[in-house]
């Protein structure tokens, strides 16, 4: 039946993620603890789960809130994490992997989310979904912790690729900046490029290069250019988005991560250390929660892959619970939000302004 | 009157540091707090120092403890953070870093100190000292807080040049051993490369042709090479040395320094949330201060300019006294192990080892 004219316009079609269940350390089960830890709390999600049908009905069945919103695609294979990405592109059919990204290919969900190897997901993703007209090397973004208002930053690209030329780093910020309206809900992000200095004079060739590209991009792309940027400055409040190449940007990004977790280490030490420190950790235990939550690498898990036909969100490969949800509901904000088709007027918009600086007057006015 | 034969052969001849007073942000008077204090712990370090005499004579007529151990030698004028090294090293004649790293070259000091401008003090350090035989770049070393039992880890190249070949990396790996022996008293520092990642394929061309390289000379080089390192391994117990470009480093060595900062500002806001969180950060105060003591930046306050004929340590543009006193104690430790000569002789070796792999007896049997 019909529904009724005067009944309330609700958002009736819920938003679909595909999830690849087979690629993370922890197994199918972990995903599965995600997912429904995501439905639970968000009732417009549904899902496409990949992997192996027996197992993933079995565990399906243990959770009531995943009841009627889980349609699973069986996939006899999974990609390991010790497989080779040239391999898993030319013989990666069958795998969970795949079949995850073909159902963005196909149209079925809008954004994929998987925890397996990054370099097969990336092959996979650039070979079925293929790069986005105007892109010519697809980035990873990940958000970073900062003294920044939302708490987050992003930063790109983290390891799609190790190299970047001056027109690769003004992609990046180009999507970067749709990235952080999206993502983070900036009207008009900052953006800096990372350099070993801030003085102009500083740096290789190819980022004084790209400086000038993306100064005259920020007039028609809707951010601000700051400049560049130090390492330091990843964290900082100076900026909300930092550009680099992929080389850089894994090694920072594994730095920070490292560094982060040895602090926290000291830190429980420091708190075992004698009878009066112990009970200093259960006086201030709410504010060191806090503190936690503000750090938690699996509160910001989800690097999105940017650039091509589709979205992929890349959860770490050892994600909990925890950590995969936090990377559906990315996925899930970045499809609501129409991401997709704003960045690719966006790549496109800033192609054209490339091609003919002259014309002037081919910036987007959406709020990708 | 010469000494009784049977008097006790004391060290008689202090170790001589030469000290640019001028260049820090906290100007001379943090200089001199710091190398009083160095002073008050070490009874054989003396000082030459450079500078405005005027200013020197007051700062240091008030630190009793220097009496008798500081020589002055004026120089009328300062190089700033904001002069280009390339106009240091045209016109830096008169500043006291010129003059303090002649010191050094004239062999009236073994170690060199300065706060000043990076750039500068590489580009002068390089015109008046020269490159060792057999090196192509000089390189910065860092000491970075990490989980093996010394507590700290060498990374190089932080920021002498941003580029680095294959025989650039090999060099950094050999200088860098020579450097964690000396330091940190490693008998056979493990040498790791960093990458993007673990894989023997992955990663730039350089890095995999510096790979074979190193392996080759870690034989005669008194070090083991681990192979590629990731960022999360810099404050790791899997390697003792991480060789990287100068491009890269000094990216992750800021990441570091920014993340750590903000974990402490974090922290901090944390104990000041509520009373009782207030009341606990008094009750671990013992606990959280030894922590602090690990991560302070202060504590491992002091590049090491490795590579030219004469060492150089730069010390932080904002370093305090501790930070000074931090730098100075490094240098002495350089300075008594005779860690100079051991490096020249180490990278003569490895370039005749590499020049002629199968004459294979070219090891130095030095402590270097």
């Amino acid at each position: 039946m019909a529904p009724l004219p005067d009944a309330p316009v609700a958002p009736s079609v819920r938003t679909v993620i595909s999830v690849d269940a087979m690629g993370g350390d922890r197994g199918p089960a972990a995903v599965v603890a995600g997912i429904a830890a995501s439905a639970a709390k968000n009732p417009d999600i549904a899902f496409i789960l990949h992997g192996d049908e027996a197992e993933l009905r079995r565990l399906i069945a243990r959770r009531r809130v995943l009841e009627g919103r889980c349609e699973i695609r069986h996939a006899p294979r999974a990609v390991t994490m010790h497989d080779k990405p040239s391999q898993v592109m030319r013989h990666g059919e069958g795998t969970s992997m795949w079949s995850c990204i073909d159902s963005v290919k196909k149209g079925e969900a809008t954004v994929a989310v998987s925890c397996g190897n990054t370099g097969a997901l990336m092959a996979l993703s650039m070979v079925r979904l293929r790069k986005l007209p105007g892109v010519n090397r697809p980035a990873i973004a990940c958000l970073w912790p900062s003294r920044n208002p939302s708490g987050f930053n992003v930063m790109l690209d983290v390891g799609a690729d190790i190299r970047a030329d001056a027109e690769d780093l003004l992609q990046f910020a180009t999507m970067g900046a749709s990235y952080a309206r999206n993502g983070l809900g900036l009207a008009r992000p900052r953006v800096g490029l990372l350099n070993v200095g801030t003085e102009e004079h500083k740096g290789r060739a190819e980022l004084k290069l790209a400086q000038d590209l993306i100064a005259a991009a920020a007039v028609t792309g809707d951010f601000d250019y700051a400049g560049f940027v130090e390492g330091g400055d990843i964290p900082g409040a100076q900026v909300d988005v930092i550009v680099t190449d992929g080389f850089t940007g894994n090694i920072a990004l594994k730095t920070g991560e490292g560094t982060a977790k040895l602090i926290a280490d000291f830190l429980k030490e420091a708190f075992n250390a004698t009878f009066l420190s112990r009970i200093a950790a259960l006086l201030a235990l709410t504010s060191l929660q806090r503190l936690q939550k503000r750090i938690d690498p699996r509160r910001v898990n989800g690097g999105v892959f940017l650039g091509l036909n589709g979205t992929v969100v890349k959860s770490h490969g050892s994600a909990d619970a925890t950590g995969v949800s936090a990377a559906i509901k990315l996925a899930f904000l970045l499809a609501q939000s129409g991401f997709q088709d704003g960045l690719a007027a966006r790549v496109a918009s800033a192609g054209r302004a490339g091609q003919d600086a002259a014309a002037n007057g081919a910036g987007g006015t959406d709020n990708s």
